[in-house]
């Protein structure tokens, strides 16, 4: 099955939704949807025609290690170096480095039409992104100036090193470390895992992020240092020099994402130690590789957002194609796409993608106000809404990437099972989602006692109160079209308004209940924050029908939020229940716990 | 990680929640639990220690096809030798061929065990227990006595030949076609695919119990007639003979459940057909194969209850040992059991998997009391019963097989989805559980069009008020260790109730908005049900704590049900308001379907 971006849904909701058109008007952005939309379109066709023909045949054949070295599938390496050459490494780092600083609400799109093109060929762009959005912001100028040129055109990539084996979401339990030369370089020695394109044959070099801690370094996370260890050393003039003491040492057998090598990495295995140079402050590596981190979670649910768009998309084909069964109004067997179930099914993963991809363009948009407004408390109050999203968008998009490729195996039916369908390549690709670049518990966890008492609960407020005035504006508009969306969703969105308080009151006081509904609050979150985001969509398509608009999509996208509205944000009460009054069944459940 | 069969659980389930102690008292099984506990004892031994040590093995080789011989994996042989002679085989099947004939509750369990143990493995036994339930109910005397004792014993195994390349969930569309001969005999011609262990090496003969039509039979269902064609023709002494004129023609590449063959069988590709005996009378086929489906339909609930368990006990094992970060009242890192996320995982898991078995179980009940029982009215009413609960049985146990396979992989973090874990192959395995054997939609649409309107409601009437006389006994209980357990279902009960008789006022009139909401209301109906089955094996856990019980699953039990109520069935008035309101925005979204 083809796959075709979603090019005029991201242009309407960029256009409709986010503050893009506003900053550009105020110069704030230097362009104008004249560029954008050919950018869109341009990307869209380059991701289906070059990478997504690439994508089954890489799951297949996965990737392999002989004596250090990945080779990356069939086509990979091809296809990567025209990516770069187009340019698409680079939209969206700083000109002064050779990007082309577009906006984030515009990148994130791109990201998505990667990786619904292949996931495991995406997933290496949105690492060396990271990497670049770390030393941009906390590289020194040395640093900056041998590696940013470089890894913006994509001549190298990026990678980040966490991860060990004692220590996965719990980053102060690592122990990689560095010691200082009398250079001022520093000796990496320590292994990583897990480590996405950690090793490969796509690129002459690779930039290894790495958190290790100095000899004297202070026990937990305030004693983590940042290092940059390039895989090749780089010579005074730029080109590269003798191997750094950093290798593969083993890759991944994985459920899915097979394109996409997945490395242990040994770090000073030879016995000198990697030379690593400082990023930042020392001991301060955790609040540097946050601004990687923090970058790499909003796309990693883009990510989740592009393969539900492609579980979406096949489902569609198959289910206007096979034929089983009767329906009314269908002479002889009728297409399944026109049983009420399968309706159902298909309904839920395009209002669940659309949501998704809605909250994913709203946290971008944030950032973008938070970087390009002129008025330093609108940018802080921006970063505070981003930094709110962030987990939300991470968490949600990715419960759905799941969800909805699980659907998609289910429209298939028997052929669904059937590896060559690919349905169930989705489902085996989007199950990491969920879980690296922390994990969806770490999300919630992060939403509820990080993000909530942001300014003393501000922040939320006032999402709230925004999603509230969308859902006041659908239902006094009182038109056919939108069902009951109106009452349902302000019924969601007062739901999360009780919760949130609720969990802000628990807080100080009571935090094991706050953490005990931490995933069902962030679920319930992203049901009033995706209708609301729909709604609002839909309201911008009622707005242009009424003028005369004739796109068949207008009519959709009314449709589609009213669909998500009466069927999916009607979970919120009960969501609302579990959190409130669940916790204390999780929380003296040890009888359960001792035993099965 | 080992595996460790539920035989406890079962028991106290068997002895507490369903009339086999009382069949037994009124000799009608002729078995006390002297026997079944051990017999469930024994059984969970040979699965955890014959077959479980073969499943990850099994699951990476597969199974190979050369020159339509197919080669199941290293131990499969050896294993299912061990397993029939055990009787394992036998359990269900009458006494006059050889069968224990044993109470379907106990049986199911065993299946459990079995498909626990290695769902790839299970079913195979799965299939040849349905075909022997089916020549039981309808074979000529000819037939029964030339294959079933042979059957029985596991000498043959049996298949299901339903499904053809156009005709998947609608058998009204096949196509394979049988010739009667002046013998009596009819020949075969046609491809059914996805057979489940359609060829393999296990067994000296192979009975295909396969649906066909005669060259004069009317269109539709009503034309369909069903056949035994072995693999190998049977001599008058009951001795092999000739090969028949069917061959395996392919075996599928699947997502999971690699250990079990799915063939593609080609009947009389030879040319002069595969010799068929007919089962049952000429254009009768499909009764007849619905005995062996509902049996099927059954176990495979039954298989995503086993997988389910599977994936909860090693989720319980690594969340025990894998330590990761700080948690109240414990010194250094803490094992992730402790922190209330992971609880709430775990919880979720260890809740759905028992109300999954519930729901089985109670399903099984009824069936032996459709069976044994002496009164015929009290026999029509069981069979109702079992009738309702079956599709209920078969899509939620299989719906939350993949969700807790899938949260299983979650625990693990990382390591989830590194397949020599194990917790991936889990969610592999269960994917298919949904589709075969009738998708899910197919079980919610035949609960809501055929089975609520059993004796006009009463049927589905009579379950919601036992489970209304559940909750209200749970409320009037009134002690803490409930929690708010009483109240929680009593709402989900309620919610329940509405919604049947709103389905009930819907189907004559707007059958499509009944259609539309058949699969969230098979949810609703899945969450009071399995609420009320896990709230009375805690009253009767209550019950004997109170009589001065000390084992500790006595409490645990308990807080599971509370667990449940609070924080799962809270689910149901949000269904309730999905199908009821929702159905509208289905079936008015022809302008989504049209482009997305």
């Amino acid at each position: 099955m083809s796959y075709r971006a979603p090019v005029e849904e991201v242009s309407f909701f960029l256009k409709t939704c986010t503050a893009l058109p506003r900053l550009m008007e105020l110069g704030l952005v230097d362009l104008s949807f004249d560029v954008v939309d050919p950018v869109l379109d341009e990307a869209g066709k380059f991701a289906a025609s070059v990478i997504a023909p690439l994508d089954r045949g890489a799951d297949k054949q996965g990737c392999t290690l002989n004596d250090g070295a990945v080779t990356t599938p069939e086509g990979w390496r091809g296809a990567y170096e025209a990516w770069a050459a187009a340019g698409w490494n680079s939209v969206a780092a700083e000109e002064e480095f050779g990007g082309q600083h577009l906006p984030t609400c515009v990148t994130s799109a791109l990201t998505e039409f990667w990786n619904s093109a292949s996931p495991a060929f995406g997933i290496g762009g949105v690492l060396t992104m990271g990497a670049i959005e770390a030393l941009t912001a906390h590289g020194s100028a040395a640093v900056q100036n041998t590696y940013l040129p470089k890894m913006v055109a994509g001549t190298w990539t990026g990678t980040m090193n966490l991860t060990e084996p004692q220590a996965g979401s719990d980053l102060s339990a690592l122990r990689a470390k560095a010691v200082k030369q009398a250079d001022g370089t520093y000796r990496v020695f320590g292994t990583k895992i897990f480590i996405s394109y950690g090793e490969h044959d796509l690129a002459e070099n690779i930039v290894h992020l790495v958190l290790a801690r100095l000899p004297d370094a202070p026990a937990g996370t305030r004693g983590i240092s940042l290092f940059v260890v390039p895989k090749f050393l780089v010579n005074a003039d730029g080109s590269l020099g003798a191997r750094n003491d950093v290798v593969c040492a083993g890759i991944e057998h994985k459920l899915g994402l097979n394109g996409s090598p997945t490395c242990t990495m040994a770090f000073g295995a030879a016995g000198e130690g990697a030379v690593g140079y400082l990023v930042g402050e020392e001991n301060r590596g955790l609040a540097c590789m946050f601004t990687m981190m923090n970058n790499a979670r909003l796309a990693v649910g883009i990510q989740g957002v592009a393969v539900a768009e492609r579980a979406t998309q096949r489902a569609f084909a198959y289910a206007r194609e096979r034929r089983q069964g009767r329906a009314p109004g269908v002479d002889g067997a009728a297409p399944i796409i026109a049983h009420p179930d399968v309706k159902r099914m298909l309904l839920t993963m395009r209002a669940e993608t659309d949501a998704a991809r809605a909250i994913c363009l709203k946290t971008a948009d944030a950032l973008d106000r938070a970087h390009r407004l002129a008025d330093p408390l609108a940018r802080s109050s921006a970063l505070a809404e981003a930094s709110l999203l962030t987990p939300v968008a991470k968490a949600f998009s990715t419960d759905i990437g799941t969800e909805v490729a699980s659907l998609g195996i289910q429209v298939h039916g028997g052929m669904g099972y059937v590896e060559e369908t690919g349905a169930a390549q989705h489902l085996r690709d989007a199950r990491i989602f969920a879980i690296y670049e922390g994990t969806n518990g770490i999300q919630a966890i992060d939403l509820v006692t990080r993000k909530l008492p942001q300014e003393d609960g501000d922040v939320v407020e006032a999402l709230i109160a925004d999603y509230r005035d969308i859902a006041d504006e659908v239902a006094a508009l009182n038109v056919p079209d939108f069902g009951h969306a109106g009452t349902r969703l302000g019924e969601a969105v007062d739901a999360l308004g009780r919760t949130t308080r609720k969990m802000l009151d628990w807080l100080p006081e009571e935090p094991a209940k706050a953490l005990a509904g931490a995933t069902p609050y962030l679920r319930l979150f992203a049901r009033a924050a995706g209708g609301a985001y729909l709604a609002k969509v839909a309201l911008a398509a009622y707005a242009e029908r009424s003028a005369g608009g004739t796109d068949p999509r207008l009519s959709a996208r009314i449709a589609l939020a009213r669909f998500f509205a009466e069927n999916l944000a009607t979970e919120a009460k009960g969501l609302e229940e579990t959190v409130i009054g669940g916790a204390g069944g999780v929380l003296e459940a040890e009888a359960v716990l001792a035993i099965a």
